[in-house]
Order: structure tokens, then sequence, then C-alpha cells
């Protein structure tokens, strides 16, 4: 990717000239992109690998393998909060880890820590690095150096079951690079976040990430099976079985680890046929109330789709529902839901008639398929928007929560409200928009979109209303993070998250595995 | 339940002539019961508690709820394994915890706890007393006492959330208690373990039980979204909201930590509207492989019924699939299938129709109703068969495992092979029976009754066995248990499970929590 941006440029998405005219009208920004800073132009902190530690990485990876070049160190410089390119956006000095090490296999990582460890270097593991919450800040806490550990080369597809539908995967692999080795053996991930074309497996195991199809194929927790994770004091396998009462499940301390524990080399993970048909209904419902009442109807009887989501009134009229059209057609009405039936033309249809029967009894309208197939077509694009918007001046970003079905609305007003109250009162009035993208039988998710004009400090700006929307959450209920994950920026709520004793367990475990604490400081653990 | 067997004496099978000759010509065992010895007869370990400890622990809960009683002492001596059976059936002199202490709230469970780390003292918590692994033995691990925890005290249903479909229920409330408090509210867990009519809620989440509707309602594990646990540091919270990548899963250390780590006091599960309706159907299958592929293609399809198993061709033959007609009916041939469709009418014929279809094309025969319901209403009699054949010179124990589907069959031979190979060397040639009682997308569970006359020391004897089968499961891959927990008789295979490293990390964990290694000692953790 980029360094100072979402994805790679011929991706791009600008805006039309009515909608650069709108944001003039509505937040007083120019409605102009500024320029971007030529790459050469960036003054970055001066490495502080030696000479010696940069020869005793290579022995263990390969000279071609370690690098402190400029350019590899800034795309390592983190992920993609908006805090992140904010910053990349700014003249300051940029920091970036001290080298990028690039390991090859589970052994050579196991070897990197234990020199890491004796040296007392810090390392960050990384996959795609798309994190959106600092999971990937160069934090050296007292260390007097950081390294990248990017794990792009274990990229294998090393095992595949097709009888138990399972797969064992490199961590390294992308999304895309996954799903094209699993379709030579008709098998397929059903894993498709926001971040699926450049996020990596071991990534989503770490950050316990969901995907949009998490209704059909359930979260990336729910289908890891085993995990092989590099720590400084070994090698860990953990899950056996499908299912096993052998004491606490160990797989589930490793899944939403952030790399704070060890190195997830190997993922192995439930597997599904590349589906034989896909269905797609999208319906309208009078309010936002009306339609998460109907999407706790579907998902409560058992017959939930593959994709179930729904956008309130504010995210349908500008159609941020469907990335490709925002702003471009007049508003629409209502809240609009998505919904997708993945499988066998007999489970899909089956699947189809009982849901689609509960969604009408509920009060929805069903709209036909256009709307639905528009949203799957745009559902990677949002990011490249936030870029756009970024350069106009805007400030744009994104949070998201869950909470039991009874909380649901209490907790939507809460973080609105917090958002607002803080943007309002910098002067900086906000669109705050809302989406249900990830059901559950006891509750759901809620994600929210802030667009608002960037004031003279954004970072401060968004510093203040990201504190706000946060203390919200924790208050009213909500987990701190459904899928983004907790990294440097949700930090400050685990303690409210897991009290002070699970603080405590999860400090307990780490000092056992990474006695040294060198293993991506400050992130995960107060 | 009686000290010296499963359940109640109004419940006691006996077995009809027939079998009792059957069992004389097979096992050469004389067939006529051995009476049980009287309980005023039973030679008792006296009680380490001295007058001040009582006291002390009659400050806490009442003078009225601490007991060093023979009668209390005695109905705490342990679980229900055939060891521990066996153990009660001899002239020995009995163990059992030094005192049994009854709080009636988590504080006061709170305060145990402080006080028994201050004055070294060993704690087993206590349910239903329905382990089959040794996971209540009154081990002192060198402290001078170990008393009971009892939690039959914290009975109450505490929350309903009809919205998110969730209940707030007492750890010491047993299965039929809940069922009938959950009742009034329209509610039922769908748990309904072998252990249904005795266990405890709490007992039910610190083994990660898994009950004979697993396929449709999910494990013990899966319906937990909220513990509060008792610990000797104070008190945890886990679980929040419906899903959260809040970091690791903590929920999931204390689901399956069998009492080592804290005490469960509440448990929040997730809950169903009483069905509106029940389908039956059996099946039959030639024979176990080709009912074994039927399942795999039911689960793997997402058309899973409520309860979906499968007998094999021995257990299918003495009827134990339907405990109440064992060896009673002409052997049955091939491979008994039984599934339960339980829901709202619409779900329930949808459910039903998919995964029929697929079951007739993997090549199963519709048996209709009957012995599906003939299995249902005899699943909890078991136990109490095997009170009977012990009594009789008959040697009878369980034990279970799960593996991938691609392994299964592998997994079952080996299993199977360890078995006869260690109790036919002893001169004891077994029965070993198996059935799939529990189902997932990538696996299944293998459960395996044996039967065979007694040895002189049948202690000896089905030790040697039982480590020969847990040998050959490690071996072979499956896990050491799918849902009996660990306890101190699967202790032995932790390390085999979970690796050095794993266990290091459930020490981590076990010392943040209970430095002083009161709880529960000797069990789980090696």
């Amino acid at each position: 990717m980029d360094w100072d941006g979402w994805g790679v440029a011929p991706q791009r998405k600008e805006l039309s000239p009515s909608i650069r005219g709108l944001l003039a009208q509505v937040f007083k920004v120019s409605g102009e992109s500024a320029p971007r800073s030529d790459v050469t132009s960036i003054r970055l902190r001066t490495s502080a690998v030696t000479t010696e530690g940069r020869a005793a990485l290579a022995g263990i990876v390969g000279g071609d393998n370690v690098s402190t070049e400029s350019a590899d160190r800034l795309v390592h410089a983190g992920g993609k909060s908006t805090f992140d390119l904010l910053r990349r956006r700014s003249n300051d000095v940029q920091d970036a880890p001290d080298a990028v090490v690039r390991p090859g296999d589970h052994d050579e990582v196991l070897a990197v820590l234990r020199w890491c460890t004796d040296s007392g270097i810090a390392v960050v593991p990384f996959g795609g690095g798309t994190s959106v919450v600092g999971g990937l800040d160069p934090v050296r806490n007292g260390f007097p150096a950081v390294i990248a550990l990017d794990l792009r080369r274990l990229n294998a597809l090393t095992a595949v079951d097709p009888v138990s539908r399972t797969a064992t995967l490199g961590a390294g692999l992308t999304g895309p690079e996954a799903e094209k080795l699993l379709a030579t053996h008709g098998f397929s991930l059903g894993h498709f976040p926001q971040s699926f074309q450049f996020a990596s497996i071991g990534g989503f195991a770490a950050t316990r990430s969901s995907g949009q199809a998490s209704a059909g194929y359930g979260r990336f927790d729910d289908m890891v099976t085993h995990l092989k994770v590099a720590t400084p004091r070994g090698t860990l396998d953990v899950g056996r079985g499908p299912a096993s009462a052998a004491g606490p499940d160990l797989r589930e301390l490793f899944v939403g680890s952030e790399g704070a524990f060890g190195v997830i080399t190997e993922v192995t993970l439930r597997v599904h046929p590349v589906p034989e048909t896909t269905a797609y209904q999208a319906w309208s419902f009078p309010d936002f109330e009306a339609g998460a009442t109907a999407l706790r109807a579907v998902v409560q009887a058992g017959a939930a789709p593959t994709v179930l989501r729904l956008s309130d009134e504010v995210e349908t009229g500008v159609n941020l529902a469907r990335a490709d059209s925002i702003g471009e057609q007049a508003a629409t009405p209502g809240c609009l839901a998505v919904t997708t039936f993945e499988g066998s033309a007999a489970h899909v249809a089956a699947r189809q008639a009982e849901a689609s029967a509960i969604l009408a009894a509920e009060g929805g309208t069903a709209l036909g398929e256009e709307a639905a197939r528009q949203w799957e077509e745009g559902r990677f694009n949002a990011p490249y928007l936030r870029d756009t918007l970024l350069d106009t001046g805007v400030l744009c970003e994104t949070m998201e929560t869950a909470t039991q079905w009874s909380n649901l609305s209490a907790l939507r007003s809460a973080v609105t409200g917090a958002l607002v109250e803080s943007l309002a009162g910098q002067g900086t009035p906000p669109l705050v928009m809302c989406h249900i993208s990830h059901t559950y039988p006891t509750g759901a998710s809620l994600y929210f979109t802030v667009i608002c004009a960037q004031a003279d400090d954004p970072i401060a700006q968004w510093s203040k209303a990201k504190g706000a929307a946060g203390d919200a959450i924790t208050n009213a209920g909500g987990t701190i993070t459904h899928h983004h994950a907790v990294g440097r920026d949700h930090r400050p709520w685990m303690q409210a998250e897991v009290g002070d004793l699970g603080v405590e367990v999860l400090r307990a475990v780490k000092s056992a595995l990474d006695p040294a604490g060198i293993l991506n400081p400050g992130k995960l653990i107060p």
C-alpha cells in the first residue's frame, strides 16, 4: 500500500464536482484536494539499528531480507487510521521502525525473536499493514530500537483437508492471495472485511477480524481451528480437534493477541466450497429501530442470510451503503438493508424463503436485487474515499462497537451524542452515520462513520472526539471494539473492558511468553 | 445423589433375567447383584478441620452452612467415574473433604477463598457432583485440609433479557431447576447432557459441557455470554457484548477452568424460546462409515438438526442407543441415527426437508419417529445401568474424544484397538461400542462405552485400559476429552494436549489469580 494513504494509487476515488460543492457548502471546506507530500521530501527519524545488529539479523533471514532503507521503513511506519494518515500529511519528522526484517519461515521468526530478546530490540509483527487502531506503531518503550517483522514471505497454502474442510495458510497471505490458492481446490474462506484486499491471514487472526459475510460464515475467530505461534520462549500449537473440553481454550487467548504474546506464523481455518449460487435481496425499513428488530428476528430464528446489514437513515440518505454511488443519486428514504444468500441452490432457496418471510412480517419492503448487488460491488471502496476527503480538508473516520440487542438503541444514541457534542463543541458539527453489519442471536455491532470539517489541528480535534466516544461506549455497556482490535488507540479502555484482574491475567500470560517485553510494546495490554 | 452410585435410588435400573443370563454367558460373571455397603458401616478419614477453622468458616457462611458430618462429607467425596464408584464399593477407608461449606452469595465465596488462602486450606468447588474425571477428588496437595465449597445455595435466576434472549443464572442451579425457572419466562437453555438431572450451571461452564442437542443449540461454552468469577485475588467479570475484538477472549479462559482459576458464581447464557414443535426422525445406515459421511454432509451443508447422532453396529445391535430397551429386543441391524428438529413450525419443516434430503441421498433409510422418541425417553438412564452392571461384577465405563472428519475412522480404530488389546490382555475381553453425538463442520466427537468382566482388582484393570486408550487418543490426533473435562483422570495427557508452553501459560494464569494454589489442587494443570 502507499505509505500515506489506503491501498494503491490506481484505485483512488475522486469526488464528483457536485459532491465537492456539497462539502464546501455543508462543512465550509474549499472542496479542493491539497497535494500530498513527495516521498523524497519526507524527513524520517534516523535508523537506530547498528551495523552489527543488521549483520546479525541478516545472518538469520538473509541479507536481502533486512532493510534500513527509507522507502521500506516508511511503508512499515504504522497502519491506516485517520490519525496515521493525518500524521503522514504533516511536515513533522516521521517515525518508522528502525529496520524491516522479512523472515522466510517459522524457525526464522523464532530465531529473530530470540535475537531481539537477547539484544533488547522491540518487535512489531507486520502483516498487511491495515490496522486502524495504531496496532503497528513503532513504539520502542525504552528499547533502543524497534524492527518491523514483515511476515509476507510466509505465503504458502501448506495443507488442505477436503473431507474436514480445513486449510492451513501462511500468516503473510493477503485475503485475495488466500482466496486464489483455495479456489484451486474449490474452496473459499468467506472472510471479506473491508481490509480484505490488503490485510493478511495472520492479521485477521491476531485482531479478531470480522468479515461482511459473518452472518453466514462467522467471525474469523470462529473459523480458526489451529494456530502456530512463535514466541521468545518457543513454539505454541493451539487448537486440537473441532472442539474440546481439555481446559481453557488457548486458541482464544492467541486469537486477538495482537502480536503481544507471540507471532502467529500459520493458521488452520475452516473453509467452504465456493458457493454454487448467490442470491441478492435488498429491503427498505421505515426507520432504524424497525430494521434492527427485523434483523434480530431473522438471526434469532436461526435463519440468518450470508450477509445481513442495515444502514440508518443518514447513511441510507447519502447512499454510503453503496460507496460507488455516494451522493450521486437522489437521497433514498428510510433505511436500506442488504441480504445475500450463498450455498447450494436448495440451501439458498430454503434460507431465503425463511428469512424473507420474517423480514416482510417485521415491516420490510422488498426492493429487489439491485441495491444489494451495488453494495457488494463497492464494498471495499470506502477507505479510498476517506483519503480523498482528508485531502479536501474534511475529517473522516469510523469506529465500531457491539452490544446486546436490548441495549443497541441506547448505545447508538450515546455514541452519536458524544461525537456530535464533542465535534460541535469544537466548532465542527459532524455528520454521524451508523450501520449494523454483524448480527448474533444476543446482539449486534454498530459501525459509525463520522464526517466534519478539519480543525486547525485535526489530530487533536479527533483525539478529543474519539476519547468522548470511547468513554460513551464503555459507559453505555458496549465493547470498545467489535472488530477493529485494540492496538494503541483503544488501550486506554482495556481496564474498563476486562477489569483490573483481567489486565493482570493478560500481563501474566505475556510475562510467561515474552519475559523481556519486546513484542509489540504499547499495544493491547495497559 | 447417593454417595455410592449415580442419581437417586428410585430411578435405579434393574436388569432383566435374560440380560443377566447373557452377561453370565458372555462375561462369565454370576449375573447376581452384590449388595452395597450400609452407609453407617463406612470407615471415613477423620476430618482435619479444626474447631477454630470451623468457627471461622461459620462466621462467613453461618453455622448451618458448615458441616463436618460424615453423611455430608461422603456425598461430597468426589464425582461419579467408574473409579469413584469402584472405590466406594471397596472396604477401604474412604476419603472425603474435611468439611462442606455452603456459601449463600458471591461475596461469601470471596470471603471463604480469602480465609482459605490465609489459612492454607485447599478448596474443591462443588456443584452437582457429577464429574466423571476425578474433578472433585479431595486432593490436599500438601495442605493440611480440604473443603468442598458447595454452591447449591447460589440458585437464583437473577436476570432475564427477553429481547437479547439471555438469562443470568446462579452457578448452583441444576439443569431441571434452571429449565423450570426459565420456562416461567417462556425460555429454555437447550442444554441436555446425560448429567442434566443433577449437574449444575456452574459445573457446565467450568467443564465445557456439551449437551445432546448441541447440533442445534451449541455446546455450553457457545451459550455463555458472561461469567462472574470469585478468585482469591478478587472478582472477575468476563464477557462483554455478543462479540468483541478487545484482545483475547477471557471468557474462554474461565470456561473450562475446572475450579482451578476461580469459582464461577453466576453465568449469563443465551436462551431460546421453548420450541413450538419438535419433529423426530430415525434413520438406518448400512454401516458406521456411511452414517458418518451422511452426518458430515448434513452439518457441512449448514442443515444440522437439533439432535444428530449415530450409533455404531455394536451399539445399535444391543439397542444401547435406546437405553430403556437395551438387549430386550431382537438385535437391530446396521447403524441407527437419530435426528430431532426444534423451533417454529416453518423452521422445523424447512430444516427437516433439507437435512432429510441429504441423509437419504447419502444412503440413509428413514425409519420413522419411534426409535428417535425412544432414544429421547431413555436418554438420561445409561448411568443407572452402569451402577447395576458394577454391582453384577461387570466393568462398565465410557470415554470420549473428538477429531477432524478425515481422522475419525483412524481414531475410532485406534481407541477401540487399545481398549480391546489392554482388556483382552488382562483376560477380560471387552465389548466396545461407539457413537457420534456431537458434530461440527470440521469434525465430530466419538463416545465409547466399554463393558467387560471385572478382574480381581477392577481399579487397576481399568487404570491400565484407560491409560492405553488415552495414549491411543493423543497419539492418533484426538483431544483427550470432548466434553467430560480433564479433572484428575485426564491430567496426565494435558502436556500432550497443549504442549509444554501451553502448560506454562495455564500455570501463569493460575499463579496470578490463586498465588497460594488452594483452588482444586491436582486437577487440570500438570
